[in-house]
Parts: structure tokens; sequence; C-alpha cells
């Protein structure tokens, strides 16, 4: 398992300086790293930090310069970081089979993949080569799981639904549960079917205990590469775009749309019927009610500009001592009122 | 499946104006109608959108007239659109029979159910006829589960808890998990047995991965005809009254109590120990914590009255505009009196 | 199962006012309570309710005086009532024992377990001496469960963690799912492996569908005696300090770290690689940026001494009549300003 620098060097498209012949075995943060350690500096503001770490090496960007310490230069050295962990920890996969205790109905069809006990594969499913459904995981008759595709303990992929190619549900993650529509009346809520679907792109992720709801009758997306936090909810008939991160307990309603790239903080909620634009951020505990441009940054309850909402947020807590202000100046302006009037 | 317009209109309870002998193959909202589809518009503001639609014929209210269009007059277009949809796609239920990877105790009453791979009935426990256990959800010791029951893949049911007929627990819910309860001492939290239950009434849906405590020497309700979406939690001893509404991520504490018809929104929260009049409304991303008449409707962390509510948050992002100006009426002031001063 | 309010007082560490010979048979609230119940006055200011109670004996704080009611005087009323519900109530539990349809692997070592239905121990896995695995759990590969520990339905741990002694997963509840770590590159979200684990001390429960990630390369740590709610999320490598409560929606994000006998109110946040102090009290819906000292309650987004959060919040709704104050005010500075110009 062990490498040298230069070989990792080679591996992770960087330039060494430094002692290339150095052997490590693994990644570290820079504070918890020791002599067989790589680690990296993903923010040349932290450079002093540098000194005081005891890293074997240190992935960094070109022009950083350290005397006396190996160095990796690299592009992106969070990303390098990323890629070296997989070298030195390379995701364990099983070998193809059905778990004795697992059911796999007779009409589906299950290409290589790994079947786990007590897993349920549905009528009609298909499920790709090289997948891993983990213990308890439900695939629906006729769902789809892609190449690759890993659905963790007790996930649950819905009738109709798919995932794709790469794609991992978390433990507990749900994909085309019902969406929530009903239409109220004298004698109670009426439920309009969910016959609708979810459709899950390739290279997502899915956290633990999130839901990705059925649309009522068209499709909820989410598209290639987006990443979900865990206790994520996707509303039905919503879309979430190519490579965008939903942080924990973030959200967004039915039918609205997030562009590529939006990132949710935790706790952001997009409200229904609405689009973000691509790259779209939204802050911690937001709630967005109105479609955003590209690029916006917004936060608050509702969500206003960013740094309006920053500056409003610091001038919060003073409100009690511009009422105070605000009453002596009226006291103030009053006795100036008396004084003139005597004149 | 194909159905004339005549037959929709007298299934929905509508008259027809325009071509009863059209034939239609499903329901879709205005923009994705085709002339094989039933639209409906549920607003008459919109009324304009009729004109670009090309649906085959559209659910209207009774009054709204549109030169040349094929329309279906209903009481209720909302609900119409419910029901036709239900009409154009029968929910799905599978025959009675249990799977012989099911686990059913056999002290367990299962009366004309469906039990599929990996549900598990624990002893006691009463299925009633009609009901639909799918693969992994579990049934605890002594639960009743009512007729025409749906419990979604691994969703569970706690000992000794009950959901009424025709209720369905979405994928990952929980009923009768144990309540939230602790008494700090010196040496640590101690806990406070949870030996009262949960009981769900009838056709009341819970959404994914959402959660109903089982209460601490009581009964926690979900009453009647309420709906909860995903990622929902009632704590131990409330009550959500009929045909309550709780949006994703809303969450009633222990002991309050919601009146029929209440309605939170995403992310409300209502504290412990209080208790909303029928028909409450409250605001996204708010918290409760005072007890509310019939018919509010409040908003914000602590929640007001809603109006109320929005004039302040629209106010607030000119909070440090405010500041600025308060600031210079303070100079203005000081100036003044300085004046007078010198007079 | 009855027992005299002597017998009760001896095992409760209490003295007896009036009547010891009285019988009981169970515990309830002042205002359920009848002549057969043991109840509790957990705050003194509610004394006056007592007249009311219909309780057979009440458990008071010492220095509670109640003419004509039969008392037992304990020096935390709340602990002992919750004492006395265990004392009515013994936890039940399964004998030792493999359900023939549970699944484990032949290098498992469960050691006097009860391992239920469709339950899953995976290669490695170590299960200790009277744990209860209820069905649809899951052990993964290598993960160990203390003794006494309780893992109710479809609850989760993942491979390589653990849960201590006497711990409890409520159903649904995920211990070691896939940490939130990706590096934005140009081509997308590169997935940071998350090779580390999740530890869950003694004495721990987690409530329904909660989520306790595992590490990216360090351990994600959940410490005895912590009290977690339902929907709780403890992200990577953060840590949960001994004896600390979680409410319903809180969360802490990666690498934070929680002092012992922190509170963290519903929906509270804290956010990511800041530290509180030992017993810090974050107020509901909150969202906590800034590491803060030991002993203090903050509330608020993001959050600030609750005290002045509760200034703030008040004024809050008054923002609007500030405003119109503030132009009021505007006017009349201006008006005496050309007046004073006039002179």
């Amino acid at each position: 398992m062990q490498r040298t620098v230069a070989e990792l060097a080679a591996q992770l498209g960087g330039e060494v300086r430094g002692d290339g012949t150095l052997l490590l075995c693994d990644v570290q943060g820079l504070e918890e790293a020791g002599p067989e350690h790589l680690s990296f500096l993903s923010n040349r503001r932290y450079v002093s930090k540098l000194a005081d770490s005891k890293a074997g090496a240190i992935l960094v960007s070109p022009g950083v310069e350290v005397e006396g310490r190996t160095l990796v230069l690299v592009a992106d050295p969070y990303a390098a970081f990323a890629q070296a962990l997989q070298l030195f920890h390379p995701q364990p996969w099983p070998e193809p089979g059905v778990h004795p205790q697992a059911w796999v109905d007779p009409s589906a069809v299950v290409d290589g993949a790994t079947i786990e006990a007590f897993a349920s594969i549905g009528a009609g499913a298909m499920v790709g080569p090289g997948a891993w459904i983990q213990s308890g995981a439900s695939v629906g008759d006729g769902a789809r799981v892609g190449a690759q595709a890993r659905m963790m303990p007790n996930s649950v992929l819905c009738a109709d639904c798919q995932i794709g190619d790469r794609t991992w549900l978390n433990p507990g993650a749900v994909v085309g549960g019902e969406g929530f529509g009903f239409a109220p009346t004298a004698s109670g809520n009426l439920k309009i079917p969910q016959v609708g679907r979810a459709v899950v792109g390739d290279d997502v992720e899915i956290g633990a205990n999130s839901c990705v709801d059925r649309a009522a009758m068209s499709t909820t997306h989410v598209r290639d590469g987006a990443k979900l936090d865990n206790l994520v909810q996707v509303g039905h008939a919503a879309d979430v775009g190519e490579h965008s991160m939903m942080v924990a307990y973030s959200g967004v309603a039915g039918s609205s749309k997030l562009g590529p790239r939006t990132v949710l903080a935790a706790k952001a909620a997009v409200l229904g019927h609405i689009e973000l634009g691509a790259g779209t951020q939204v802050g911690v505990a937001s709630a967005v009610r109105d479609s955003q441009p590209a690029g916006a940054k917004v936060t608050g309850v509702p969500a206003i500009d960013h740094r309006r909402w920053l500056r409003a947020a610091t001038a919060y807590g003073d409100l009690p001592d511009l009422v105070k202000t605000i009453r002596r100046l009226e006291a103030r302006v009053a006795e100036l009122e008396s004084k003139l009037d005597e004149d």
C-alpha cells in the first residue's frame, strides 16, 4: 500500500519539490499527519500552518514554496487530495452474486450484480452490471438500477423509478415515494394520484434518509453528478440540475427547478413552482420564494441578496437599542418643537 | 382506457360545453396537455392560459366560458382533476397472499392481506383485510393495521401501535418510535420509559421517513384524514387534528394539539404543550410557541400574526439603511439643538 | 404489579408524608392520575395544581406540603418519576436466539444476543451479550454492537462502525453513512472517500431516522449518555459531547465539537469546524457559526446571545411602525430646520 512521493505525483499529475523517494502510506489533514502521510493545503491563506505540520509531503498549488519541506505541486490540491485518498483506499466492492436469502422476482433482470440478504428486486425490474444492492434494500416493480450503482442497506427505489450508473443511495434513502398532492375539499383532502416517476441520473449521491418524490403526472429529476446530503427533500416534479449540491435538511418543493451547480446550504428551502438559474447559491436556513437569475447569492426568510441579508442580520441584534435611540430622538424633537413654539 | 368527454363529465358530476364525443386517454396540466388529454383550470385568474393550451377538454368552474373549446363545468375543478386522474390510473393493488420469505408470527392474525418478502408481522399483531405490507416493512408485536392500509417498503409500525383503514405509510416512515423524554440528573439523562402508544386514524398518509412517536404514558394521535409530507415529526402525546396537513420538515412537539384542518407549511415547528385552534395556518420556517385561536395565521420565529410578520420581513432588508437614517437624524437634531442654544 | 406508597418511597429513596399503605398500580400526570396512581410535581411553581389532582400519591421536592394529600418527598421529583415508571413498566426484553430467517455471516461473533427475522449481521461483525437486533436491522461488516444494545427495526449500523453498551437506535436510524465531502472541479464534484468511521458510546439513544455520518479520515463521535431525538444529523468527524441533547431536526456539521451537556433545541444547526463549550444551549431554529464558551446561551440566524436575540425578536414585529416613526421624525426635523433657516 506504500507509495513514493514521486509515484503519487505522477498519478496525481503533479510535480515534486523535495524528496521524491520518500515512502507514504496514507493521507491525513495537516494537523493529524505524520512523516508517513501525504497532506494538503487547499487554501493558500493557511500557508503558515505548513511549518507546524509533521506531514511527509504536502499537496500545494503552484507558486507555494516552503523551505525544507517536500511538496507536490498540483493545479487543485483539494481535488488531488480526494484522488490520493482514492489511491490509498480503493473502494471495496463485492463479487457479483445473489444471496440465497434475497428475493429476485423471476421476471426481473439482474445482470452480474450483487444482491445481499433481504434485498428485494420486484417484477420486471432491471439491475445493471456491477450494481451492489445491500441488505434490506428494495427495488420496486419495473424500476431500473444503473451499472456499478450502490443501494446501501434499507434504501428504497420505488416502482418504475430509476437511478443511473455509479449512483449511490445511502441507507434509508427513498427514491420515488408518493408526492405530496391533495385537493382540499369540504369532506377532506382528496389524494391526487402520483402516477409519474422519479429519475436520478449518473454519478449522483443521495444521503441517508433523504427523499426524492415521484411526480404526479410527469417526472422528478435529479440530474447527473448532483450530490445530496442526508435528510434532503426533493418534491414531486422538481428538477435538480447537474452537479448541484444540497446540504443536510435542504429541500426543493414541487415543480421547482434548480439550475446546474446550484448550491443549497443546510436547511435552505426552495418553495414551489420557481426556478433558480445556474450556480445559484442559497444560504443556511433560508426560504427562497422567488425565481433567481444565474449566479444569484441569496439568504434569509424570505431570501434576499446575500450581502444585503448579511448587513441586516448584523444590525438585527441592535434593534432594541435602535428603538431606544428613536424614542430619545422623538423626545428631543418634541423639545425643540416646543422651544420654537415659545419663540 | 379511453373515455369520451361525456362519460368523464358524468363520472365527475360535471356538464359538457362543446364536443362530448371527443375521446380522451389521460390527464395533464394545461401546458403539457395535447388533444388526447383532459386538463383543468383550478384558478380563474389564469383563464388566459386556456387559449394556449392544446388540451382536448378542460375542467373549469361554472361561469368560465371560452369560445371554441370543449369545457367540463364542475363545482371544484381541482378536486375533479384528482378524481379524473384516479379514473385513468386506478391504483394497482396486489392479490392477498403471504410471500414465502415473509415472517408472520403464528399468533398474528392476517386476514386476506398481502405480505411481501421480508415483511415481518409480530406476535399478536392484526393486519386487516386487503392491507398491503410491502418488502421489509415491520409490524410490531400487538400492532394493528387497518383494512386496505398500505405499508410501503421498510416502513415501521412499532409494538402496540396502530394505523387505520386506507392509511398509507410511505417508505421509511416510522410510527411508534420512542418519544424523546429524559430527566437530566447530575449523573446523566435518565430515560423516561415511553410506555404509551401511537394511534394513526383512517385515510391518513404519512410521508417517507416521517416519524410519529409513541407517548410516554398516554397516546399520540394522528386523526382521520390528516396528510403528512416527508420528514415530518410528531412528538410524543401530540395530537394532529382531522384533515390537517403537515408539509415537509414541519413538526409538532410533545403534548401539543393541532386542531382540525391545521396547516403547517414547510419547516414550521409547533413547540411543546400548546394548542392550535381549528384551521390554524403556520407559515414556512416558523416556530410557534404560544397557543393560537381557531383560524389564526401566523409566521416567524417566534411566530406572530402573518400579515404583521410579512410587513416586518419586507422591512428587514432595509434595516441597515434605517440605521444610517437614524444616525443622520441624530446629527441633524444635535445641530438644531446647538443652534437653539446659541440663540 | 401493585406497590404500596411505602414500598415505592423506599425504592425511590424518598420519604412518605401521609398514608404509606395505599396501593398504587401505575404513574400518571397530575391531570390524568386517579387514586390508584402515583403522580409528580416537577416544578414548585405549579403547586396549586395539586389541589385538583386525583392522584393517590404525589412525588414532590422536600419542603412542599399539602394538607390532606399523601406525598413522597424526593430530591428530584422528575427523576423519581422516571424511576417509578421503570418500576411499573420494566422494559420487556427477548430471550437470546437467532431467528431462522435472519442472516448471520459465519465470521460474525454473536454472543447471547437476539437476532430477529431479516436482520443481517455482516462478516466479522461482533454483537454483544444481551443485544437485541430487531427485524430488518443491518449490522455491517466489521461493525460492533455493545452489550444490551438495541437496534430497532430497519436501523442501520454501517461497516466498521460501533455502538456501545445499552445504546438504542430507533427505527430507521443510520450510523456510519457516507460523510458529505466532495471537491468541486470543472468536470463535477469529486467524491472524497469517507474511509473513517463513526463510534457511538454507551447509554446513547438515537431517534428514528436520525443520521450519524462516518468521518472522511478520522472518527465521528457521539459520546456516552448523549440523547438524540428523531431526524437529527451529525456530520462527518463531528464530536457530540457526553450527556448532550439534540432535539428533533437539530444538526451539527462536519468537524464541529459539542462540549459535554450541550443542548441543541429543535432545528438548531451548528455549522462546521467550530466548538461549543460545555453546557452550551442553542435556541430553536438557530444557526451557530462561531465557537462559544462554556455555558453560552445563543439563539438566532446567525446565533447571538439569547437574551439579546429575545429582545430583538420582540422588537421585530414593530419594525414597520418604527419605519413610519422615522419617516415622521425626518419630516419634523426638516420642518424645524426650515423654521430656523427662516429666522
